[in-house]
């Protein structure tokens, strides 16, 4: 029987050995505590920084036993965990968060029902099971839009834009499984994001919304902070937690939205673990999205998400990425990290690098200047 | 062959299991690249956060050889490695700092020559190996007086205070192994520290001196930076650096100072590993000491030194200081790091906690109120 909080020296289990396992079982050290990594791949980021390690399928049963039963909670540092391994655990071990949250995280339809249910606008969309779905609903909804899966999808996979009426059929038969879902066209002024932690008391702790910009589909730099109004920030923030409360989360989200140019937010992806867009804080807060999403898991209390320095993050992707490395170390006030993985391939995410500015300069900054050299 | 600087996903290894090891691999893996822990005891803290590992004797062989072949480059967390593990070690592969270094930081009385040498003021000492030599140091030096062992040294131990001549005889029994070194007794009104890092090419980066208050022996607060007027904090500065250059350190050295009523500065100890007075600068800095150090040790470019906010750090000893725990937890602007050991032994370190204050607020404050609830 796991009791919480958990006391110094327990271990926590987290499924899934990429970069947000480790930096989330760096933050869990610095805490305290142990991690053991469940993942498919020895050769994974948090594999190399895990006091325990089990290499297995999501699928063994077995090996999820034995995990479960060493570990006092069980976390994960992706959504896309097989159901069934979900289950098994669940019934062995605390889940932080619970089958529930990653349920309704895991479907894009489930997603946008739950973000209407909460009231957090989301842009119109129709469920697509069928081509005569999919006629009905772009009449409904007009051109272009945006077709999806409803599971699975990542970094723009499982996704087409439709412009014209012939791109329907073909984009139909491309993408699955269906059911999809076809989302408006939503012609937005900037992409936000905000990451709500919430703690098992319900507390919840908000970071900074933040401004992002994409390349080629995957994140390319955040802004911390957004540069919007403080009322565009505010309904940001209380947007994330609501997502956090309506979810009944212990752990962390982040909430992507679409700032309309009249100013209005949409809630776009919830994502129930660190995120890319929260790595800024791991320089320029005294507790990271890590951190937050440990003491959440381990039943600590939450720390201030109080942010000391504003910070322009940017991904290192691919070849192009690790080649920055050199010079990105010999820069003042830029904090580089990089997550150990053993191959650059092209579109791999193999770092990222914080640039520190003085608290509340960013505003004032044009992206050029707040960039600089990074 | 090693090649510096390291690429992403080298190994580095590190000799020595404890926090100091522990903290270095984190701050490693951060830069992207896997540690190998050799230490005697796998239920030590660096372990458990190290993608490989060896649970071995410092005097197995075969073990350090094999462990040589598995790292590109070695490095220490404490400068007490038995010498034969040194040299086994230093024909093997790349070991930073160097022997030279650590031969001279390992012995308290080749110490004291070498900041004479390099014209650092010491208090004044004698060298003893004898009873005669004991009687004849404090004619010289007078009572009272601190007779120590050239070696082993930490956390108080090895020591005796002479405070009349009564106490020679007993002392000289007690301690060994012999020679021993007398000291001057040193009426201090403050200790300081100063923390240089040395990059292969020569660069020496200083962090802020700081001011430390030691509780039975053990350190217990540093103050950053040292509330001492500029001159002070300069010279603090320069002797550190002085000592880096002297080493030909590649790494990181600590140099304790005493900081007499008249405003100078007699040096103490030379740590050539990151050291506890330094755990502040995790929090306070974009890079931490164990950031530098491993950047100096990697052949990477050294970062910045530079302060973003005044920092008080806490030692958490003992079970008291794991009790602290839940508390710290809980206030704003305080980081706490534990080190994951098992048992809280009475005097051990089981962790620190950093309280940022604002830069340049620290001078203005009283210990208490710079304190608060720490």
């Amino acid at each position: 029987m796991t009791a919480f909080p958990l006391p110094p020296g327990s271990v926590i289990g987290i499924l899934g050995g990429g970069q947000l396992g480790r930096m989330s079982a760096l933050a869990a050290a610095r805490l305290g505590y142990a991690c053991h990594i469940f993942a498919p791949d020895l050769d994974s980021p948090g594999m190399q920084v895990a006091a325990h390690r089990t290499v297995a399928a999501y699928e063994d049963r077995a090996a999820l036993a034995r995990f479960a039963a060493s570990v006092a909670v069980v976390t994960f540092e992706f959504e896309n965990v097989p159901a069934a391994a979900l289950e098994a655990l669940a019934g062995l071990v605390p889940c932080r968060p619970g089958l529930a949250a990653l349920a309704t995280c895991q479907d894009r339809a489930a997603e946008k029902a739950f973000l209407d249910r909460i009231g957090v606008p989301v842009a119109p969309w129709r469920l697509v099971e069928s081509e005569a779905d999919l006629t009905a609903a772009v009449a409904a909804l007009g051109l272009p839009a945006v077709l999806k899966t409803t599971r699975m999808g990542y970094d723009g996979r499982g996704q087409a834009v439709l412009r014209d009426a012939m791109d329907l059929a073909p984009a139909f038969a491309r993408l699955g499984p269906k059911p999809l879902v076809l989302e408006a066209f939503v012609p937005f002024a900037a992409e936000l994001s905000a990451i709500a932690a919430r703690g098992a008391d319900g507390t919840i702790a908000v970071f900074d919304p933040v401004e992002n910009r994409h390349a080629h589909h995957i994140l390319d730099l955040s802004f911390a902070p957004a540069r919007v109004p403080a009322a565009v920030a505010d309904a940001a923030r209380a947007h994330a937690a609501a997502v956090a409360d309506g979810l009944d989360l212990v752990g962390i989200v982040a909430l992507e939205l679409f700032l309309l140019p009249d100013g209005r937010l949409l809630g776009n992806e919830i994502a129930p673990r660190p995120h890319n867009s929260g790595h800024w804080t791991m320089d320029a807060c005294a507790a990271s999205q890590f951190e937050q999403h440990i003491r959440a898991v381990a039943g600590l209390p939450l720390a201030a998400p109080d942010r000391h320095h504003d910070a322009v993050m940017r991904n290192l992707i691919g070849p192009e990425g690790l080649d920055a490395w050199p010079r990105l170390l010999r820069m003042g006030q830029v904090v580089p990290h990089l997550y150990g993985k053993a191959e650059a391939r092209a579109g791999r995410k193999m770092g990222h690098a914080n640039r520190l500015l003085p608290h509340g300069s960013l505003a004032k900054l044009t992206d050029k200047a707040a960039l600089g050299e990074l």
